[in-house]
């Protein structure tokens, strides 16, 4: 268990009881995936859900069902949410700001900068400590190795308090005080996979156009992509923080001009274009407004509204 | 030298000796690498380009400037051809088809699978061998380690012949003897790479949104889509081939509520939708197509026009 490891390691860390209490307010398959990783590693851990029956499974394996959110919460200094939206979570919580009053609210619900800090906002009026946390897993991953949460809240020191029992979970990655950037990080780099799946799935329609199997076009395509990648996100984060966006590699004006082949090979072969159009718009816009000796980075600064 | 080494160890298909004259056409950026990568091989190189005063350099590195396509074609077997466009390839080469029967073309300008048959099919007419290729490297890579080229077409006996030369440029990897597939792979990889591209673009555009510097995110933002294409590239693979896109770890429905938070989050902070609208619109037509339980390699096959 890297969670027990990781304790074992951090003895200053560690001035809770390994087996702190914990509770988990939504059992979806995420909530499960948590409740159950904080069975294995030995903390008492009560569990609630708006459909009760989602508890028997966790229950056959230790946790204490609870019957009302309220009596969930009161159970534990510390109550960890996963719930469907923010809004579901600010439904849920309302109510209970007396019960939640002193304790902490670790809030893994998937929402966005401003949801978390509104959320933060309220707490802080109640008296409530808030974390907000951007789980980088899906729930098979939970407490295996490479899962990580991200985390941010104002008081960073409830987050050390807290820390060796969200390492159950998976890795803990602190981001700051500012209770948004954990929601920050996490759609910012699920932005980077869904990118990346786009271009999967339209490579994979485009190279299946020719009934050539994708199992076949795999290692080609996982090498490649893996390559860009080394090369192109540490190379546009220089020229986005220098603001030097000139290259002589592969300029905007180049890739406009190349870029027109892509659309015209997805029609021909059969294919949608739906997904790549607006990166020509894109090309298109930023060599008009004079950007074509610049490198892709260049993107990053279009992206912003004017 | 990568071409030298692989020749040593290929003593059965250097039939030719290393030294074989080689002619290229268009010294672009990308054809002044490759003629350059020939001389440095030890190629009797001939260069032609249209604005003649592009050879220069190469002149000064050994290589002969003809003074007109036809005469570089006629000085060897093998002629390189590395234009903008298929349109400007075709309209140098349809007056030279006499010059060039009984040689070979290897054409290395960017294009889509139709274009490369139908210049196949041309050449075919005029007793031209005809073989496409697609560069997998920007100029500076070229003779470096990690760059290749896709090749395609229905004479791979010449292919055999000329790969000793071909080598000089960067590893050769042959797809096939359709003469559209090298150009199908080539615009299949480099859709990933531009899918990962607008997900890295967006990413940095997003953390950016709070200040956060990119080289700071850069190492997570690495790490994650490296991790996420090898997992994703595979399970694709694998869901398309079989046609078994059921999925119990990341499903179409819950992508596309999750992924209403990406849309908001990035006008909330004052960002540009347009690279990701899309998304939002195909994984609501999966799901409303009732392909919710599905994972995202349904996509692939909902990227076929219908």
């Amino acid at each position: 268990m890297p969670a027990q490891s990781a304790q074992s390691v951090q003895p200053a860390q560690s001035v809770q009881p390994a087996q702190s209490p914990v509770t988990v307010l939504g059992l979806g398959l995420m909530g499960t995936a948590l409740a159950s990783a904080l069975l294995k590693a030995g903390h008492p851990t009560t569990v609630w859900n708006r459909t009760a029956s989602k508890t028997g499974p966790l229950a056959a394996q230790g946790a204490t069902p609870a019957d009302t959110a309220r009596d969930a919460i009161t159970a534990s200094p510390l109550t960890i949410v996963c719930l469907t939206t923010n809004k579901d979570v600010r439904a849920l919580l309302a109510p209970e700001a007396e019960s939640l009053a002193g304790r902490t609210v670790v809030n893994l619900t998937n929402g966005t900068p401003a949801q978390a800090r509104e959320l933060a906002a309220w707490a802080a009026d109640h008296g409530i400590t808030y974390i907000d946390g951007g789980i980088m897993a899906v729930p098979q991953m939970i407490a295996t190795p490479g899962a990580y949460i991200l985390y941010s809240g104002t008081d960073e020191a409830a987050f050390a308090t807290h820390r060796p029992t969200l390492q159950a979970l998976a890795d803990t990655k602190w981001v700051g005080k500012d209770p948004g950037l954990a929601a920050l990080y996490d759609l910012s780099l699920l932005t980077g996979m869904y990118g990346m799946t786009m271009g999967v799935a339209q490579a994979y329609a485009l190279i299946g156009s020719e009934g050539i199997p994708a199992g076949e076009f795999a290692p080609l395509l996982r090498d490649w992509v893996a390559a860009m990648t080394d090369a192109i996100v540490p190379e546009t984060a220089a020229a986005v923080d220098t603001g030097q966006h000139l290259t002589d590699v592969s300029n905007l004006a180049m890739n406009r001009e190349a870029f027109t082949n892509f659309l015209q090979a997805y029609a021909e072969q059969g294919l949608r274009t739906e997904l790549f159009e607006p990166l020509q718009g894109l090309l298109d816009r930023a060599v008009e407004e004079g950007h074509g000796a610049d490198g892709l980075s260049r993107l990053v600064t279009l992206l912003k509204q004017s």
